[in-house]
């Protein structure tokens, strides 16, 4: 009844550096969206503020005042729990507290719902109602960007753990020794090795190390785009780096099946749009550390979500449930 | 209602050598219990016959004919979705076939409910119900017996995972390098370092590597138990095989917490005893391995269950569900 009265919901993706957020339709269809600069503030009031009011333009763009049903948010740290964003150092109005975001942005939006969870978490979620993992009751989405992050699904629901910070993967240890130094401040962890960033490093590492000639040697800074453009050109180099990563990503995974034997591992964000170089390495180790029984059997699946839409959409997904 | 008129479970706990089961009330007291052999048998219908039989016998004893409400069943590479125990090779009756076990014992006890699961999951179910873990909803129970098996509570339900066979953190993988060849073919699974059996591995590695004295090197056969004993005389190498076994499992756990956020850690089984040598090395060697939003907030916990009914009870509550 509500959903036919209110057909429509908001969804807000939080990243470092812009905020993308959009008004969807229950088909996943978005009608009108927008975009706003995360880091332009200091004070998260001053945020939310230009949060609503970009808000309520796109609702008056897509003639939907009245007809939202709630707003779904994805953000780093979010906590689904209790609705805030705790120590997110790495928005410039986070800081090492806890902003109650959920109840601060309801407050501004007239007291429409909000539904808050991590990016990762949010994916998942887009990705079960909307993309490659529609149908799908067990699996694990893991998000290769700047970070690695991840969601779980277990029976159709993501896992939110005692705490609400379940799923933090990408701070598995993916190298016990002389693993790489984490910006979270331990070492070995997948996201050193597994993320655009980390690509980045071992371009650098291995260029330092060896002789091996590449055309990635000729840049000052080189980003997991530059690695994947030089494996396009057959750069021999980087398809080596593509097939580490590769590994490393299949080893671990090897271990997330282990625990909640998922029919599916679904990739997203930039570096899994490398994945005609990452899909063979990713299978062939992660099916060498599997237990016989599973051997063969899960499935490696990259989003179907369009691009430009996916943030937005996963987000926007959660406010289905208020 | 039906509780009321069928206020008792039978609980059978499989295991290689010995096959336990017991009657239980509501109150998880175990009425009458009994123990039969499991590897008189290549014939798994044989065996069944004397289980029925088994059964028949404490139901008489404990006068609950017509009250007994299912029965719970733990076995190795039980599956809970299909009742069945699929390749469990290390059952002499059990072969790389797959057997209808739940079916047939059904049968044979007159069309009794059966539900079945794998030993980890059912001392779960067991610590939750009756145990260290009642009022738990997400926690992790490691069994720490012969192998390292695992039973994982997510929102107060267990995970069996896309085809019911979650769980199985004891092949994670501990140590990547040269790791220790495991009984499933794969090479530094936790449960070579960290079960009864890799302690012993342990101990012979390090007397044969070492001249460090100690009382352990006068036996031909070294058993966890000995190495247990050894550190009660304050044998150095004895005590430092439990720092090691500890420092190995709590950097597990901690990739354990990263994925499902739990309250505790539960640990039981027989090399669980030796918790006044295990407990603080694995809690030092989790934290440091936690992101620090975890520090010091994961409990570990030792099951408390009398070690003689633990795994009648664990076994027994999965029939509470039925």
């Amino acid at each position: 009844m509500e959903t036919l009265e209110k057909p429509y919901v908001a969804g807000i993706d939080i990243g470092g550096q812009t905020t993308k957020m959009g008004i969807v339709d229950t088909r996943g269809q978005v009608l009108s969206q927008t975009v706003i600069r995360t880091d332009n503030y200091d004070d998260v009031n001053l945020y939310i503020d230009e949060v609503a009011g970009a808000l309520a333009k796109i609702i008056g763009e897509s003639e939907t005042e009245g007809k939202i049903r709630g707003i779904g948010v994805g953000a780093p740290n979010g906590n689904y729990y209790t609705g805030t964003i705790e120590n997110a150092v790495n928005l410039s109005w986070g800081g090492t507290r806890t902003i109650k975001f959920a109840e601060l942005l309801s407050l501004k939006m007239g007291g429409l719902k909000v539904a808050l969870t991590n990016d990762a978490n949010a994916a998942a979620v887009g990705e079960m109602t909307y993309g490659a993992a529609r149908g799908m009751k067990n699996f694990i989405m893991i998000t290769l960007g700047t970070g690695v992050g991840s969601g779980i699904v277990i029976n159709g629901e993501v896992v939110y753990g005692h705490d609400g910070f379940a799923g933090e993967l990408g701070h598995t240890c993916a190298v016990r020794h002389n693993g790489r130094l984490c910006n979270c401040g331990k070492t070995g962890c997948l996201e050193t090795y597994c993320s655009a960033t980390g690509v980045s490093r071992t371009a650098r590492e291995w260029l330092d190390m060896t002789d091996e000639p590449s055309v990635l040697r000729s840049l000052d800074i080189i980003s997991s785009k530059d690695v994947y453009e030089a494996a396009k050109e057959g750069d021999r180099l980087a398809l080596k780096i593509f097939d580490f990563t590769g590994k490393i990503l299949g080893q671990s995974f090897a271990d997330f099946v282990a625990f909640s034997a998922p029919e599916a591992i679904v990739l997203f964000g930039g570096l899994a749009r490398a994945k005609e170089y990452l899909y063979q390495p990713v299978m062939d180790a992660m099916n060498a550390s599997l237990l016989p029984l599973w051997r063969g059997k899960i499935k490696i699946v990259f989003s179907q979500l369009k691009e430009s839409d996916a943030a937005i959409l996963g987000a926007s997904a959660l406010a289905w449930e208020l």
